[in-house]
């Protein structure tokens, strides 16, 4: 089997190198063909090596870089002022073929700017997207949600491009023919939607590529109704946050509902084992790695605030796309996509 | 204290009568200034009222209707082929100013189609719009969020104006002076947000009526960081179900964990006590009751799945706006408004 070689932009996220120094290690000891280039300042990098007890690996590199992406800098002055930056660096190596993909979990923003600028999207994209994988109440059955802020104001050409993408990338990462493609809706309009969703509507029904279902509205997301739903940045980012805000706060009422006396928290110690189970099942690390889809090279955007469990699952999506080179099976799709839309000059 | 009448639809959402009805006699109960007319079908009313042992009661009256609203009918069709349903019938009580309020737990987009039409907007208000409170990690405290699907496209003039609703609501029915009031938007991008939601944050921050505090990130809308949040209703709408989606998911996932062998069934009964107060403090039906803001009348939507608890809220909530006359506020704000808009034809 090939070498895998992964940059990662050690200084992004919240935690920087103290988070992604030992995914990176523990991400070396699980995958043998995996080779990695840490980004970022060499100093802060080589003391986790020593803190990992991994004072050098075999397949680890370090690339030094001066400067670091802040995580409120306005993507515009990151791109054009920070060229020495570890997560510059980190997506030039993709840019040089010295890595097949880049993990960052620095400003996505910046991320997003710098890697459209570096990389440049595919033949026939118009913009790029991100997605990621959301649980479902189906225990081991995920749903991939697109675009989850890359966008703000699309046009229904651009869902479709979405949904081609989505469904390129849940067919080679999770191995499904054919997934199921759903595009979110309200449930409360006469003729459902805004224009935006209904003019989508009519293209993804006309297009053969696509196994598309139909709409999905935001409470069936979840329930295992759909492989890729479909939706602008401005809903999917808004959408992804209350879901965050909504797990956060029941997470809190549990927490204050077993601290509440004496009594409860023997309770709560005794549920300890399940309560961990429930932990796990809605643990964001396991969803954690956001792709960036539509670019000529893999970008996956951790969580600023991942652990190191979470990074090493962004690792492994990273890896998965590798493997299955996902730019390459878009562009092959979306190639045949715009074949077909050609007129037929001969008549 | 002068009496307060509402009108139920008793035969709208899932359950009809068999939840309507024992609502309206728990509510009689409760509040001694309470007068119900009970709307639908008079045999199915009367049998509830038997099984819930009060075959008559002063404050209670039954208008018999011999039509019903489908959840899935189109508002059109039943607001043009359905003039004798227990909807329109209710709807109509408060135009006769025989009722104050009327509440119903049926189709939401007919109760909204019906409730224009029968009542108007109020002189000043473009489009009425819906809010609902939801909970908040602060144990006492909610915050309300619209629009939640009346309007699927939304200028920032309208968004304004729901941000003027939204406040005046919360300020009479919460007691808060000068609610905070925050614009649902996204952090990703560099000039934050899409064109509507720029132009509206302006026209708010010029707004001397509001105490506008700025954007909101969806996983901010819990932490009571704003009392009323502002959207346009395709995103309140899926915000608002994917809300519900991972709440579902979320306690699908927990009685699952406390149902997979006997061992953990046992600590779940142990946690039985601090598991029912969780589900009391996420419990949707203290939540329940979304306000259809900018008519003039009051109109209270329950959820179609509303249990009698839930249905109490809502008819809780229609007592708190007539007391408060929500209607003739929101006039007096946004004639107000309009005032200062006004060009100054002296100069």
């Amino acid at each position: 089997m090939a070498t895998i070689t992964i940059a990662l932009d050690a200084m992004g996220g919240d935690f920087g190198p103290s988070v992604v120094v030992p995914a990176a290690i523990k991400m070396l000891l699980k995958e043998p063909h995996l080779a990695i280039f840490l980004v970022g300042d060499e100093a802060a990098i080589k003391q986790q090596l020593v803190e990992c007890k991994s004072a050098t690996h075999a397949r680890l590199q370090i690339i030094h870089t001066t400067e670091v992406v802040g995580m409120d800098e306005l993507p515009s002055q990151a791109l054009r002022g920070k060229k020495d930056s570890s997560m510059r660096v980190a997506i030039n190596l993709v840019k040089e073929n010295k890595a097949q993909a880049c993990v960052s979990a620095g400003n996505t923003g910046a991320l997003m700017a710098t890697a459209k600028f570096v990389l440049k999207t595919l033949p026939g994209i118009d913009r790029p997207a991100i997605i990621t994988a959301l649980p479902t109440e189906h225990e081991t059955k995920t749903v991939r949600v697109l675009d989850l802020g890359a966008n703000v104001d699309s046009s229904a050409d651009d869902l479709l491009q979405f949904a081609v993408m989505g469904s390129v990338l849940t067919e080679a990462v999770e191995n499904i023919k054919q997934p199921r493609v759903a595009l979110l809706n309200i449930g409360e309009e006469e003729i459902k939607g805004n224009d935006q969703v209904k003019q989508t509507a009519q293209l993804l029904t006309e297009s053969k590529d696509i196994n598309y279902i139909g709409y999905i509205e935001g409470d069936d997301v979840f329930k295992n109704a759909a492989d890729v739903v479909v939706c602008d940045g401005f809903v999917g980012n808004v959408s992804l946050k209350v879901m965050e805000g909504i797990a956060k706060m029941i997470a809190h009422y549990i927490k204050t509902s077993f601290h509440e006396n004496w009594y409860t928290k023997l309770i709560g110690l005794i549920a300890t084992p399940v309560l961990k189970n429930i932990k796990k099942r809605i643990d964001p690390s396991r969803y954690n790695g956001a792709s960036f889809l539509g670019l000529q090279g893999i970008v996956i955007k951790s969580h600023g605030g991942a652990n190191i469990l979470g990074y090493c699952s962004a690792i492994h999506e990273a890896i998965k796309e590798v493997e299955k080179n996902v730019p390459k099976q878009i562009s092959d799709r979306v190639g045949a996509l715009l074949e077909t839309e050609k007129p037929n000059s001969t008549n």
